[in-house]
C-alpha cells in the first residue's frame, strides 16, 4: 500500500485533526464524538444541519462544514457508519431551538445509526428529522441498500437546505427543501480502478486492465455491469443515457451539472467528461445552467467519475447560488 | 492505460473546451492560440498577468484564471511548453497600457518560448515583463531546468500577482511584489507512483512496489534520491527539514502552509500531512497564519504531494487574503 498514513487505526481522526488545524477559526473538532462542527454552532436563528457517514468520501462531509453548507459532521471510520451514541451526541451538541435536520445518504447501516439516534435525541426533547438521499440511479438495491445509494447529488441537497437555513427556514421548509432536491437529482458513476481501504491495505476488489465498473458503488460495490473501457466521449454517453432516462429530463430543462471526481482521477480527465456531458445536453435541448466539476464524494484513491443532474427551478438556482463557505477551497 | 481520454491528440484541446462551457460567462477559450482568458480581459485599468506552461499541472494553470488570478493561460501540450508564437499572440491579446506580466515557472523550454514571446510582443509596442519563479528547493538544476524548478508555489505569486494588479498597482510595481513572493516560497514534493501522459499510455518511469521518489519534480523527473516508504508524519519530516532549513524559516515567523496534492491522493491524506506539518511548525515557534490543502499543481495522475511554506509580512498576507474567483472552486 502506497498512502500518506500512519497507524491506519487514526487515518479518520488524523485527517479530522488537519482540517480543524487549517479552519481554526471556523470549525471545531470534537475528538470524543469524531465531529467537526461549525465554530458558531449552535445558532438559535437558524436550523442545524447535520450529516453523517462513513469516511473515504472527503471532501463529503467534514470538509463541507461551513456557512450556508454544514453545521456538523459526524464521520464513522473508512465506509463505516458513526455509532448511533455519536449521531445522539452531535444531535446534542448541535441542537437549536429552530430544530436539526439529520442528511443520511441512503445506505443500511447508515440509517439504523441516524435512526437511533434521532430517537434518543428526541427523547431528550430535541426536535429533529431526517432526510434520506438516494440519487443513484445504478441499482434499484444494493450490497449495503435497501433502495436507491445515495452518493454525490448529496452535495446539492446539503447547498439548498443550507442555504434555505441560513436565510432563517423553518425545519419543516427544510426538510421541504430538501425532499425537493433530491427528488430532481440523478447520479451515475463509474470505476476505472479500485480503491484501497487503509486498514486493508490491497485493493478493495479485482478490476482487469481493460475493465471497467459501470454504476459503481462509492466504496466499490459492484453497479450495473463489467463493462470494457472505451473513449472517454462513449462512456458520457453511456452515464447521460443512465441518468437523463431516469427521471427523465427533458428538452427545455435547465439543469445543474455536476462531473465528480471519484479520488484519484486528476481534474483534467473530469473537464474532458464535462465538455462532452454539456454538448450532448445541449443536442437535447437540455440547458447547463450551473456546472460542478472536481471532487465532490470520493472512494479514497479510486480513479473514476460520476455524473449528476439537477433538474433546476426558480427556487432551487436561487439556493444552490447562495453564498457558502467550505473548508475545501481553492483561495 | 485505464484513463477518461479520447484522441490522446485531442486531451489539452478538449480539457479546455471543458473548462470554457463551464464558465461560460466568466472565461473565453481561444483555440487559434490554446489560451484561456478572462472575459474581461485586458482592461485598461490593470496589468495583464498570464502564465503558461504545460499542460498536466491542472489546476495550474487554466483553471486559476480568473478575477485576482490570472488574466490568461497559454499553455503548451502535456508537459510541453507552449509555442513561442502563441506567447506573442497571447501578449497581444491582452495587451494593456498598463502592461503585460508573463508568469514562467523556471523551465528552460518555457523560458525559452517566453523570452521569445516577450521579444515579438516588445517589437510590437507591448509593455511587457517575465517573472520567473523557482520555489522547488529539491534540486539546484534538473533534466529540464538551469537553476531551480518552479512548482507549486506559484500559486502564491499568481495570487500576490493577481491582487496587487487588481488594486491597480503598475507593472514595476506588479513585478516587485512577485519577486518578493517568489523569494520567501520554498517547495518539496515526494511521489508515491509515476504519471501516465495519455500519449505514452504507459507510466512515465518505473517506482518499485516500497519506494518514494523524494524531491520528485512534477514531471516525473528524478529529485534528490529513491526512498523506502515510511509513514506518513516522517515523510512530512522530511519535507519540512528541506524546506525549513532552505530559506530558513526561524522561530518567530508567520507562514502561509501549502499541501498539495500531485493528482491521485486524496485530500484525507493531503489532511494526513497538513496535521503533522502544522503541528511541526508550532513546536518550532513558526506559525501557520493561513492554510492550503488541495491540488494546486499536479502531475497527471500521480500519487504524491508537496509542501510549501511562504514567508508571511503584512504586505504579502494582505495579498494573499484578496478576494479572487478561480474556475477551479466548491460552491
Amino acid at each position: 500500500m502506497k498512502k500518506f498514513v500512519n497507524d491506519p487505526k487514526n487515518y479518520v481522526a488524523e485527517m479530522l485533526e488537519g482540517v480543524a488545524l487549517a479552519n481554526p477559526d471556523s470549525l471545531r473538532y470534537v475528538p470524543a464524538y469524531n465531529l467537526i462542527m461549525r465554530a458558531d454552532a449552535p445558532r438559535a436563528d437558524k436550523v442545524s444541519i447535520v450529516q453523517g457517514s462513513g469516511s473515504g468520501h472527503e471532501p463529503a462531509h467534514v470538509m463541507v462544514v461551513g456557512r450556508g453548507l454544514l453545521d456538523a459532521a459526524c464521520p464513522g471510520d473508512v465506509f463505516a457508519a458513526p455509532p448511533m451514541d455519536y449521531v445522539y451526541e452531535t444531535a446534542k451538541l448541535l441542537a437549536s431551538p429552530k430544530g436539526v435536520l439529520l442528511l443520511v445518504n441512503n445506505y443500511t447501516g447508515d440509517r439504523m445509526a441516524f435512526d437511533m439516534g434521532k430517537e434518543m435525541a428526541e427523547a431528550d426533547g430535541i426536535r429533529a428529522e431526517i432526510l434520506t438521499v438516494n440519487d443513484d440511479v445504478a441499482v434499484q438495491d444494493s450490497t449495503y441498500t435497501v433502495g436507491r445509494r445515495g452518493v454525490a447529488g448529496n452535495f446539492f441537497v446539503i447547498k439548498a437546505v443550507g442555504a434555505a437555513a441560513e436565510q432563517g427556514a423553518d425545519l419543516d421548509e427544510v426538510l421541504r427543501i430538501g425532499r425537493k432536491v433530491n427528488d430532481v437529482t440523478r447520479t451515475m458513476g463509474v470505476a476505472l480502478t479500485a480503491c484501497t481501504p487503509p486498514a486493508k491495505g490491497s485493493p478493495l476488489f479485482e478490476l482487469g486492465g481493460d475493465e471497467i465498473e459501470f454504476g459503481v458503488g462509492i466504496h466499490g460495490e459492484p453497479g450495473r455491469e463489467r463493462r470494457r473501457i472505451k473513449a472517454a466521449d462513449a462512456i458520457v454517453d453511456d452515464l447521460l443515457e443512465a441518468v437523463t432516462g431516469d427521471l427523465p429530463y427533458r428538452s427545455g430543462d435547465r439543469v445543474a451539472l455536476m462531473i465528480n471526481g471519484l479520488g484519484g482521477t486528476p481534474i483534467s480527465e473530469l473537464y474532458i467528461l464535462y465538455r462532452h456531458a454539456h454538448r450532448q445536453l445541449a443536442d437535447r435541448g437540455i440547458t447547463v445552467g450551473r456546472s460542478y466539476v472536481g471532487e465532490y464524494c470520493t472512494s479514497l484513491d479510486m480513479a473514476g467519475a460520476s455524473l449528476t443532474l439537477v433538474r433546476l427551478d426558480e427556487e432551487i438556482d436561487h439556493l444552490l447560488a447562495a453564498p457558502a463557505e467550505a473548508a475545501v477551497r481553492v483561495c
